[in-house]
């Protein structure tokens, strides 16, 4: 492992927008690394981490980011400290600015699962460790990082020329995915509602990013026109955390959305389904879920090399990556 | 230590029953083997569980279970995880199948403390890594490993001939502990208030060890019957967490099955008191709570080592016993 | 390092005014050698606690001291199990004797935040591992090892004839503080509101300490007394958790005992705040608190060195203190 030169100064990882191309490859391929090593049953002898803490700052609850994030912290040999919602309330008796600080003095990152990216912004602002976004309303790098492993791994380096489709809500998995793909050469094409539109700062990120690598993204309202040929398929809830009380309504913007074997039949042959966790009956059907195609469950696994190959890079690394 | 041959296949540890009688007194064995270690003092030097993490996933509250199962993956280098009520709720979000399978993808064991036996079942069915009960309704294996590793020590080993007399609920403690001690060797006598039965599975389980080892097991619903000539005494709770509502109408059923100094008088010359707590005065008096017959709080100390020697086991060893 | 002569017995840590003043001067200056040591970003390689558990009981929630507790156990390599009040209810399902034999039987330290200082009492008495008093009603010695730990920092061991001014609530801060200040030759002013008085027992032993170390102690109810020519001015908050329904009668009384520039403008020049944290506006103004003279991050920041320090002190060394 050769480190690229010092960065210059500190590092977050927000969102996959604000990496460069080769920084969120080098991602991916050490996700790749990392989880061979382990699968080989080598016992890990180095623990880089060894003696420091890493706080884990969740003010909504969430199983695969918290499983997956002690794991990459345990991995180096630190320690994961979990504070939840009953345990830190951002904002409430201090303010985010002296919180931040003082947590960030005695630990060696914090990764922050919060409800608004401006609480996201605010923590990289005061922190003096590098801040990792676990997911927020407006990105959920972890995810992007996780589901280009399973992508990588599923078509054996032959990405280019793949079309991924997302079908459903314009959403923080998606902002981050879409930019993941097209960053690997992978064309995009999302179908969301009408009215329900991806945000104008990703569509120019977007736009960017498929003149640098050449992949091309596809905006539509129309599910079938984005899953026909499609290599891979994928969606999120359409009801997130938060927003159970607009379900009927939103169920009512998604008709046609669900992900079954009738979209499956555009598809390219042997497509693949992907979801980040946890599903609903709606958004896609039992046969395609628990079926053939799906590789949620590789895919959910997945989610610990990619917080494996960050603590590497943003951490033990201090924000050089193995390019 | 010579572990003996592979498992073929995944094991996990759902209750005492499961075990063969080698097998059981293998985990005593090593319990009692990591105590001496501890208590040496000697400073641990093997981490094999060293960058691995172990779920636990309680869905009650449970001080004893908690602390002696996180010591235990700690003793091993492990980091315990844990996630409780708050933290995950076990078949509302997600199902438990796709919730199990995506844990046990990212971590090296799962212990399990949940209300129904039948969650246990699904973790196993669905689980790619050793499940340990870890307090179910039905089965409570680490409290019998702990309990008759306790009877070893005090009773040096003599175990045969030896009496344990239960005077309480037929519940999960006992149904382990019946077998457990049986397969020891121990004569067992259950005293449960009429029409609270020890239920027909255990029964033909412990008929079944009875005729391998030798040691009997007697039913009765007298509590002097069970108390007569007994070297153990042994209770546990007459109302379970959850039952509270029903209080006062099990206390009425208990009526005279307090352990206390008149109980106690028809046992053996020398005998001991044992109890898995919390405990209430209605189970047992002060004086034998707090007296020289109790052996409660070198019991509950055990409780760590019985969850060393399960983690020993069942993860380090990958199912295979040290006979 | 070359720990004194094996104590006798158990050593807990309560109060600041249980340590002799080498023993407190001895905290002090192993937490600066571990601060030194870890910004000196060399890896750690001494594991001393690998493989054990140390508890935090935590009644209360509380960042800074959860986050400094951690971070410590960890430093020596032993795993920080949490139990907050949602773990673990002391003395509700069990009482605090039997919880605390059982709890300590299985770990290495307990370090316990609670409300009342009879618990820190009760845990004392019938814990077979260190106690440390983590925070209760009537002392907070581990803000006194840091706050000293600051000082020190921050005046280059120029000590003797500063003057600290304490401006506020006789509490559990100024409880250890004054002691700890005196210890250290620093002499002491507390200004309380009229009806709010230190402690007979604390005035009681700081005359002793002062009588042995020459550091003066000044009781008054006027802050501009208490202030004039002080080198460092500190307060905490009016209004202490759990005492919210008081609020409006407790800021009444105090009145005037903001610190603020004006208060400033009467103590020495190149005066310094200090603050235990969380802050609120009633107790120092904003250009106080976030100016120039304020060191309250670098106190926060001690907190860890000062649980380093202790866990050193207490746990690693068995209450043998490096004199």
């Amino acid at each position: 492992m050769t480190p690229s030169e010092p960065a210059s100064s500190l590092r977050h990882l927000v969102s996959i927008s604000h990496l460069s191309t080769p920084e969120f490859k080098s991602l991916v391929n050490r996700a790749e690394y990392h989880k061979k090593l382990i699968k080989s049953g080598e016992q890990i002898t180095s623990q880089p981490l060894q003696g420091k803490t890493i706080a884990l700052l969740f003010t909504k609850r969430s199983t695969r980011t918290r499983v997956s994030t002690e794991g990459a912290a345990v991995y180096f040999g630190a320690h994961p400290m979990f504070l939840g919602k009953d345990d830190i309330q951002l904002g409430v008796n201090e303010s985010l600015h002296d919180t931040t600080k003082i947590i960030s003095s005695m630990t060696s990152c914090i990764f922050a699962r919060v409800n608004q990216h401006s609480d996201i912004q605010e923590l990289c602002k005061y922190s003096s460790v590098p801040i990792v976004n676990a997911l927020c309303d407006t990105y959920h790098p972890l995810q992007a990082i996780c589901d280009l492993l399973t992508i990588k791994e599923t078509f054996h380096d032959n990405l280019e020329n793949l079309k991924l489709a997302w079908i459903g809500d314009a959403n923080n998995v998606i902002n981050d995915l879409s930019i993941a793909a097209l960053r690997m050469g992978i064309n995009v094409a999302i179908a969301t509602p009408q009215g329900v539109e991806i945000a104008d700062h990703i569509r120019a990120k977007a736009a960017e990013v498929s003149k640098e690598t050449g992949a091309k993204i596809e905006l539509t309202h129309d599910p079938k026109v984005a899953a026909t040929g499609a290599n891979i398929l994928v969606t999120d809830t359409f009801v997130s955390m938060g927003e159970e009380s607009q379900k009927a309504e939103k169920l009512a913007k998604f008709k046609g959305f669900q992900i079954n074997s009738e979209l499956g039949a555009l598809a390219a042959p042997n497509w693949k389904f992907m979801h980040c966790l946890p599903r609903h009956k709606e958004e896609v059907s039992d046969d395609v879920f628990y079926g053939d195609h799906s590789i949620v469950f590789p895919e959910g696994e997945n989610r610990l090399y990619a917080a494996i190959a960050t603590v590497e890079a943003f951490v033990v690394n201090k924000g050089k990556f193995v390019i």
